[in-house]
């Protein structure tokens, strides 16, 4: 049993067996295949944002940088959550390609459109701002690193400050179907095309080999996104691979009712931490569960299952990621559960 | 009928059987995986270098920025021919890592131990060498764009030069499997690994979906490559998806075959055109075969099957390409001859 | 009267006369010249330190930007307090160098060993370290940018943990002579050359017309400076122009005298402001004084003199700074103190 | 006698007389004080465009990286002659700002509108341009490398291809005083102005310590220049010291006077090696002059002045250059030019 990521597994079924279908035939090179273009097509349903376009990379950290340089000047600089992964977990990627990360503390993974104003305010208005790097843009995640989530008004307030300062307003979606399938989201992804200038659909960890879906509606990010895929490796051969997975996906809203299932999921689990008494490091509303358990709790479950480890906060309680996925099963989850409730 | 590139069709049918075989399996991410593991010890088997070190990435323009940035000081370029990939296709992506490409001219895509060491001992020998960028690694590509190829000769020379001036040697192999397989091939992977100091295994054009095996014997190259990987959007998620790929390539050999077959078929064609009375633009030695032909022949070949016109000389003459590769069919190359043969 | 910097009149008449005096005479370009030899011998016979390596720049942001190019493979890092020039106040030039600013807060401007320990630790213990960028840097300021000082014994443990884990020592000296001749001082050139990899005497802020003095002990770094320095647009043509002033500067130690004179003034104005019953912001240990303040005293002070409103905490006060410099006279401080006395 | 190059001495007298002047006044820093105002507006003298904006920089490698990272987005290059001092002698500083510097065959240094041309109108035409870097800046010197000019008609042509083709038009002056006077040039700084996007105007071999003026009439490039230069350590802190040295040379048209006096002594030079039957490597039409002399006659001349010897061609003869400068004296061209005369 394995809680500790929702990308272990290879792709749905149906991704396969569709592979398995077209497997012989020959596509252009690029992206510039029919499966791309129905992709595209699938995805523009939720969107109702015909000027958008959609391009598709093999992953998130390659997205981000992507992504950032193509809306970055040399001299500007991105605003993140210091949870963010831009900030964390990419290795410098954003720096790597010129840019600062400009970092916010936030507790839950969550920016504030305060927050944003404050820094966006404090540029603009310093006698020596030509001394420090301009936000141009801010980096969100839908949900965060901590499986919280932006309510609609937040995104929209967040929005207006973006647009007041003259900001992009970017959403890496790396587990989006799962925030889009929370019972507490009242977000759509035709939402998120009209309130940012960017966002990605994440594959990779929603039922797909590999892949992530971008979108963006901003001429000037459209204007040579290709270009900037291919300067950065992003632009794969075979592309048609990730359009096809998409289709899939997509078509008729597989993604949805996979994510929506590891959601519930999730649920269950986080109710009998509950129900024993184990209160959560941060209230999740999708599918990574964090809490501080007690090292000998740590050593039970760990026989049964897997799980993330993130660190040790004393010698005696850690930090610690459960995480259910599109392909969780139930006796996964039961068996779980049933170990939880007998934690003392 | 496609002829205009190798990378077109999915993979060898034994690669997505493999797949089916395994996609509810769960793998640890990033790469550190049993698959990955076993893929290098299947390529290890073609080495006779019990230091190198395997790591598998997703494409070639990716691998090359990874492999430079790894390789390479700011202040220092890399020396590749005219028409080297990352001289031409790579929308500048080592310059976008920032160093520049010390660009030879090589009117059949091979660059020469003599121009190699010319250009590195001016660098040497010149009082300004302060201004100038240092030529600190060497691209060759194997086969070269035009399909030539290097002899053990020719390598052995150039690694000297290397060797001579402290500068890497890294070969661009994302053919490889059609240049080792050629009748006028007398280099192994063995030569490989001995007188380069990173060479990669190209899997796009060679059979599998996607995935580039690199192979690096040197310790500063060793040393962070999956942090430059990483940094890179280079270290793929469900990396046992390149891992199984290359391992079911190269566990008996199948990589050699299919590459083997498109090399056979290429000498096919190669003959049809000498038999028309056309010369060649460059002598190919393997898959891909480079022609200018008469503007009534491009019609009339079009009629039948997909090439790729690179450009056209004058108003009556092109430069076109013809490419075999893994998938392609008997029929298909019997069906171009009998074209190739009617042109008048 | 101003005290807003310290960097607003020319160069101490000394450094004009010996211009004056060699203006028509010709010099080999580039640094290669015999002012610079004989600065760096002058600068030598306060390090006691052989091996140790001097170069002369430009300016400080150039300096911090070419010393981090120089210290870091691309997917490394520095560590700064979060008022460290380099992370607020130069427009993202490390980043545009491709490197993150790995930023630690610190209220007073100054890092503490056990903060440096346990960044570096958090690195080397975290099994998602290749996600994350390697601190390989530690940038400090000295004096920092609040004119506080590091200890000896501050600066021997900062060093203790360099080594441990393998992290160069960078200090940024752009107020050197402000810091090595206050009276609280304990840390000699000596000091900082045995302790860390690199640092730089700073000529702009403290009586050149421009200029700061690299001073480097660590192979690694001295390998290649030169390169590092014309690829960054940081090697003067006429590189004797900063020679002959650091000659001036050092050769009889003028630079500690006029920088011992303006702490002295600083310390002065200090206690007037301690008289008047202003609390400083931050207890100032050299030549720059920040204090809250009121408005009405703001509005007072500024009908005498300039000084830098860094930012208006609230409605009715605000940071100010007051600066003195190598160029400050009695006169204006004692006319300046005489109106802080005045506040109520 | 030094003819080796034209960076050797200090300042114009003047320029020393007025700093001697103003030393102890107090400027605000980075530009933004009243010579650099004033200098501007000197130079707006000349440029009949009032639109254009003036920034000061302190040396030409520096210029030229802020400039391109001005005017390039990521995936953008820079078209240059082979022999452009940005593709040879700047230690790759373009492409560590992440941009590749397109070269181009040019003998005399010189590019032609026909050229530029082919290589805009290959980008554009070509089906793999996302896969190639887009040329969006032409980068000429004026003079050359080699000493020559372009006419008026030249820059006509070019700027009008720059223009059809959507790319910035920008000139390299660091010798431009010694190429607008010359009696060949038949072009102004009027000229520029309207035929470029920018340009700059050389200060440190014509006549100043240090220091170039830049000169754009593009909105883009005005933009955020300054961000630009202090990203790039190029914001100078007393940056007066740079407007003040461009005040003395303009006000009154001392650069020119003392640029042309120059090119007078080089064409007198010149002469005597064309009377001594020794042939040009290029005809220079201003200040360097280039000339490939027997080994026999470069140790004689070497017995009375210094000069460049670029490098040797063969055993018995080299590629030599003479340099004039605002500062060569009426002596020292004659004591050179008998010599010069008795060589056989």
């Amino acid at each position: 049993m394995k809680f500790d990521c929702d990308y272990m597994q290879g792709a749905h079924p149906a991704i396969l067996e569709k592979l398995n279908e077209i497997n012989k035939c020959d596509y252009p090179g690029y992206g510039l295949d029919e499966w791309c273009r129905q992709a595209a097509k699938d995805i523009h349903k939720y969107l109702n944002c015909p000027g958008a376009c959609v391009h598709f990379l093999v992953g998130g950290t390659q997205m981000n940088a992507v992504a950032m340089e193509a809306m970055l000047h040399a001299f500007q600089s991105v605003i993140s959550a210091d949870s963010g992964h831009i900030a964390v977990h990419e290795s410098g990627a954003i720096e790597n390609t010129g840019h600062k990360v400009h970092i916010i503390p936030a507790a839950d993974g969550k920016l504030t459109a305060a927050q944003i104003r404050e820094n966006a305010a404090y540029y603009i208005e310093n006698d020596l701002r030509e001394h420090m790097t301009q936000p141009r843009a801010v980096y969100l995640s839908f949900p965060t690193e901590y499986g919280t989530l932006y309510s609609k008004q937040e995104l929209e307030d967040i929005a207006e400050v973006c647009r007041e300062y003259n900001m992009f307003l970017y959403i890496d979606g790396a587990r989006m179907g799962y925030g889009l399938t929370s019972e507490e989201c009242d977000v759509t992804l035709e939402d998120l095309a009209r309130l940012t200038d960017a966002f990605y659909i994440g594959g990779t960890k929603c039922g797909s080999f590999m892949g992530e879906a971008f979108v963006t509606t901003h001429p000037m990010i459209k204007d040579h996104f290709r270009n900037y895929m291919k300067m950065n490796g992003a632009l794969l051969a075979k592309g048609w691979l990730l359009g096809v997975q998409f289709h899939v996906l997509m078509k008729d809203g597989l993604y949805f009712d996979i994510c929506r299932k590891a959601n519930i999921q999730a649920r269950k689990i986080q109710e009998a931490f509950e129900s024993a008494g184990v209160e959560p490091y941060v209230r999740s509303q999708t599918n990574q569960l964090f809490y501080i358990i007690k090292k000998r709790h740590v050593e039970e479950l760990e026989k049964i299952c897997r799980f993330e480890l993130d660190h040790w906060i004393d010698d005696e309680n850690a930090l610690v990621r459960f995480c259910t996925s599109w392909s969780t099963s139930d006796e996964e989850v039961n068996k779980l559960i049933e170990h939880i409730r007998g934690l003392a």
